[in-house]
């Protein structure tokens, strides 16, 4: 039976997924969920998701939601190329790096894109200046990683990178929204204040079937 | 050389870690680290964890920090006994109970056992009882998955029973407060409420060594 993958455009957690299903060259039928119409809410969906979130994936009759957990049992259960490391050290860093990533980086992200894109809460000037900061830390501290290395973590494209990108791309859209700019918040231009994060950004777009996984709704 | 584990009384974080340590029966040097003293602050310790958190493990020159990165490192370098899943399955469902912990249960505990501990922020009455929802909700779900199963995954002790336990030891420690009293948590008496996640922490309290992971300002 294929895998299904139920998803939604611009959700962050659903593109790690589809990132994770092309690397490892996984056919999975698109299940694609209209939030605006209440497709994540259904009784039906609810059924494989109580959360009512994307993504979420089935395989055969298995299924499983929470983007990271979907990343490991695809791991484990189709280990080519393996994503979560080779070594127990390389193991640790790279979920270090990914729970960084949502400790940090997401939970700013989070202050700073949904004013952007939603048009609330643009008046919390000190906490969306605080929360950029915080994200202007996080970006630093990648760039300066990838100053020496290709990818994050080891020398080949790894969980971390899948789990980290979706959301430096969610950041550099809103921040090139026009709500965006009266926030200054040090992001752009992208390539000139965090070059080496600019590069991997690029990488990982030069992947094969990238484009299969871009939010839809961003073309 | 000897794993080095640095940790501070109370941290569920570095609770999770102590615990794997015990349950893998791996020998540790105990570094205990006074917040209050700004023990976490020192050069030397920000050396090993730029973050200034606890918990950090060392094992030889390898440092690693963020607690559930250190448990995947200790299961993938020290296996016996497995944590993290028999099967790709059994793992999705673990770090889907884990990573349900952090994002639902563990947020929601914040906004509530902070404002007891610390007296400060009792007056957001709304917040804390919308977060007192939330941690319910959660509970009565953990609840209902241990009315069939001793363990949240598979039939025996596994990372998300380590992960989930401190948070609701730390949440059990902040509702027998003073403070606790007139915000109607509804959690305790916890047996009443929770029966099946009492008996999973009695469980957990059984195991060989327990007590030396338990917090020891809390005794």
């Amino acid at each position: 039976m294929a895998i299904e993958l139920y998803w939604g455009s611009g959700s962050p957690f659903a593109w790690r997924v589809m990132l994770t299903l092309e690397i490892k060259k996984l056919p999975y039928e698109s299940k694609l969920l209209q939030f605006s119409e209440g497709q994540h809410k259904t009784a039906e969906y609810l059924k494989l998701n109580p959360r009512g979130k994307v993504p979420t994936l089935k395989d055969g009759d298995f299924a499983l939601y929470e983007s990271l957990a979907i990343m490991v049992y695809l791991d484990r259960k189709y280990p080519e190329p393996q994503l979560f490391g080779k070594t127990p050290e390389e193991t640790g860093l790279i979920w270090r790096t990914i729970l960084e990533c949502e400790s940090y980086l997401m939970s700013a992200n989070d202050k700073v894109v949904r004013p952007i894109f939603f048009g609330k809460g643009l008046d919390r000037v000190d906490e969306i200046a605080q929360a950029a900061q915080s994200i202007r830390d996080e970006l630093k501290s990648l760039d300066a990683r990838l100053s020496r290395d290709n990818w994050l973590v080891g020398g080949a494209i790894s969980a971390a990178d899948i789990a980290v990108f979706p959301a430096v791309q969610l950041l550099l859209r809103a921040a090139s929204k026009e709500a965006a700019q009266p926030l200054n918040l040090g992001v752009l231009p992208f390539a000139q204040n965090f070059p080496n994060l600019a590069k991997w950004v690029q990488r990982i777009e030069a992947l094969p079937n990238y484009q299969r996984t871009y939010p839809p709704h961003w073309r």
